[in-house]
């Protein structure tokens, strides 16, 4: 293993500035403008292995293709069969104007490399890389084969991915995935997240007038849609945070104890919560704490609002429609299927005969749940004492990532979620960053994983 | 007067080709970037006037220029003095792929003229200019002296027209104005209006996280700002389309009996509007009809909505802020500046302390009321009759033409508001249009006004 450590240690220089390559793609899926960049990167990312010394293809889908890189296998191999999961799409920059620097020009200031896309995904699979490049270009056995599978709709839901299992379900079998997508506390205090929630994503629009009305002609006369979904989504939620619509809760299970004590150990208190998002006070479902809600409660999120005129000055209309964008997170025990069910059914019961309604479903993906005692989780939490020096955290986490419950069903695995991102790596939001710690440290995790899985 | 309308008759052609040059300036007064064309169309319209036979200037003001014409004087004139109202900036014409021609193209389809601006206010406006020129070009002596003032921001709420009519007192003194910025309720149906409604306009901006949030990482633990405004915004209303805000009716009047029989004569059942505005149904204030709801009832409306992702796709996050544009249309008795302070008093109070609130003030302007039964009102009604042969309708208007206030209290003067727009000329909306039917009989109308009016 020194050769393999040394190895890392010597090249951390050069990994950066290919990360920062790999970075620059603007691989965001949700945009059709940036199908070509999407493919750019794919075609990049599979020189990039075969430069390692991996099989690897591009692989088309109806959607962004999948990259699949392989070690070059033994005849008849009997090692164990490892997969790691990682995506190369990105979430939309907007809003552009909130970034320091352009989004897809990666900038290293200190100890943190800022882009789209830096910890969600690309740095994380990246160390991963990393990581086997280490053992084959010094020549160390690795005591498993080893496929990756990085692909390129993630941040829309995964599509057609789950197609894609299935069509390579022989060539995919394995003992166990392997997924650094998730959120660790702190630089020094590595993670294994052993809960995920899962999502659905739908969009209401609401119709009124069949086109915008002059608000001194026709207004008072009219409903006006922005104000139907105002009160619509005012519904929703009462003022103790509780969702309202009937059975969103159902199935919906407590922390065990066993639980609740891992959660004390998690090194952020709510005063620093509250410092890392910058609201003038938290707030949550009454009954639960902060760490709570934000991974094993559901939620109803409005992820945007559009009605009218959203330019300089004013403009004086009765907008002829308003629309929200909605994500619901949901825990284990509920079935996305369900919840979206009752939820658009309730919308409708609840939407006011003065306008129109339309509901546009998204994608979901169910929760996720795995023991923090089984092998495979043991081995990851060595591997990780190993590569950062501290004691791993045991922790649920409240992101979703929809295709972990797909390989389970369609590969029979459990998925290891050892993620490398810090809560303030800003995921989603302007000024995305990853740690380059996290990153060098990811590499070493990597490294000792496959003996410790072994 | 038969010279003058035979030459109105003769040259129509070249007044729509006219108006089309007119119409072809970006004149936007809300939007920055079209600046230089409200200037270009200010200088072109001085010298349209010029050549017309009028002492034109354009005036500078701190924002968009005025425009001034005046017929020449004869020395020591005793003739009485009537100033003509109108203006040449116009609303923006977002959401322009709901355009069928594009808004600055003038495009004729039958007796309609297609631009944006046609209605509002470019084509009123230019009405009564052919009609000076009428008498001036025919040699037909004019009994009374006019002078036009045509402004660049009515539709940002004239901020300068004060000022300038405080600085030009004595040029500007006169015995009545004449405003055609409203509506007629039908081609064969002209129209007095006695009442407008006021205006206040603001924008509240509810702010949480200091930047948008991974909604899987921090969903549940702290306010969601598109929530918290869709709950502020949904108690102003009730079910009953009641605005719940404390003192927000305080002084507002009932219709009188002859107001009520007016109301009746009005050409347009609840049927034909419920048709017109294309809501799957009509919704306002219980206990008063839709016409009342249109013009002598004040509203809470929602202009414009705007939070987190709005692109295609989803994007998962709790938006760091929403944003509301709102207007507060006003009827005789509400004071402007008395509902801005109950309203803002009532929504700070309201406001969650999850998230901090900013209120942006726009502008504002006082509700408008005139004596229907006065010399000068009896005048119009006789020139409405006369140039479109049938007998005028006297009614409210539920729009705001902010500076009418302005002009009784700087000018001392009242206002006749002789509107020629319909109601299906999308004022303010997509496809905006001007009847020329209209435009030549409001060009008939204004011949003889002033021969009513002397």
């Amino acid at each position: 293993m020194k050769l393999v450590l040394d190895y890392l240690k010597q090249n951390q220089g050069r990994f950066v500035t290919e990360l920062c390559e790999y970075l620059r793609f603007a691989s965001v899926s949700a945009q059709p403008q940036h199908k070509k960049d999407l493919l750019a990167c794919a075609q990049w990312l599979v020189k990039h292995c075969q430069q390692i010394g991996l099989d690897a293809r591009v692989c088309e889908t109806d959607g962004h293709p999948i990259v699949v890189a392989k070690t070059k296998r033994e005849k008849n191999s009997t090692k164990p069969h490892f997969m790691v999961y990682g995506h190369y799409d990105v979430q939309p920059p907007e809003p552009l104007e909130l970034w320091t620097s352009p989004p897809f020009e990666p900038r290293i200031v200190g100890k943190n490399l800022f882009a789209r896309g830096s910890t969600d995904n690309k740095g994380q699979n990246f160390a991963h890389l990393k990581a086997v490049e280490a053992y084959l270009k010094t020549g160390t056995p690795l005591p498993c084969d080893l496929t990756f599978v990085i692909e390129g709709e993630e941040e829309v839901g995964s599509k057609n991915l789950s197609t894609f299992l299935k069509n390579n379900r022989k060539e995919l079998a394995c003992d166990t995935i392997v997924v650094s997508d998730t959120g660790m506390p702190a630089p020094k205090h590595p993670a294994l997240t052993y809960a995920l929630r899962g999502i659905i994503a739908f969009e209401i629009t609401l119709t009124g007038p069949a086109r915008d009305l002059h608000s001194g002609i026709f207004g008072g006369a009219v409903e006006n849609p922005a104000m139907a979904l105002s009160q619509l989504l005012a519904k929703v939620r009462d003022e103790k945070g509780v969702i309202k619509i009937p059975g969103f809760y159902q199935g919906v299970a407590a922390l065990s104890k066993y639980e609740q004590a891992q959660i004390k150990r998690y090194p952020l208190s709510d005063a620093g919560l509250k410092k890392l998002v910058g609201s003038p006070q938290l707030f949550g479902e009454q009954g639960f704490s902060p760490l709570e809600h934000r991974s094993s409660r559901p939620t109803f999120e409005i992820n945007g609002l559009t009605s009218g005129y959203q330019g300089e000055g004013s403009k004086t209309i009765v907008p002829s429609w308003a629309r929200a964008k909605i994500t619901c997170r949901l825990v284990p025990n509920q079935k996305p299927a369900h919840v979206r069910k009752i939820v658009c059914a309730w919308l409708k019961k609840n939407c006011p005969p003065t306008v129109r309604m339309k509901i546009s479903a998204g994608h979901g993906a169910e929760a996720y749940l795995v023991s923090p005692t089984s092998k495979p989780a043991q081995a990851a939490l060595r591997a990780l004492e190993k590569a950062f020096g501290t004691k791993p955290i045991l922790m649920r986490e409240g992101g979703s990532i929809p295709i972990v419950n797909e390989f389970k069903k369609v590969l029979g695995a459990d998925t290891l979620l050892l993620g490398l991102g810090l809560p303030d790596d800003n995921a989603h939001s302007p000024n995305e960053k990853f740690n380059l710690d996290c990153f060098a440290n990811g590499q070493r995790m990597s490294a000792f994983l496959w003996q410790e899985l072994t």
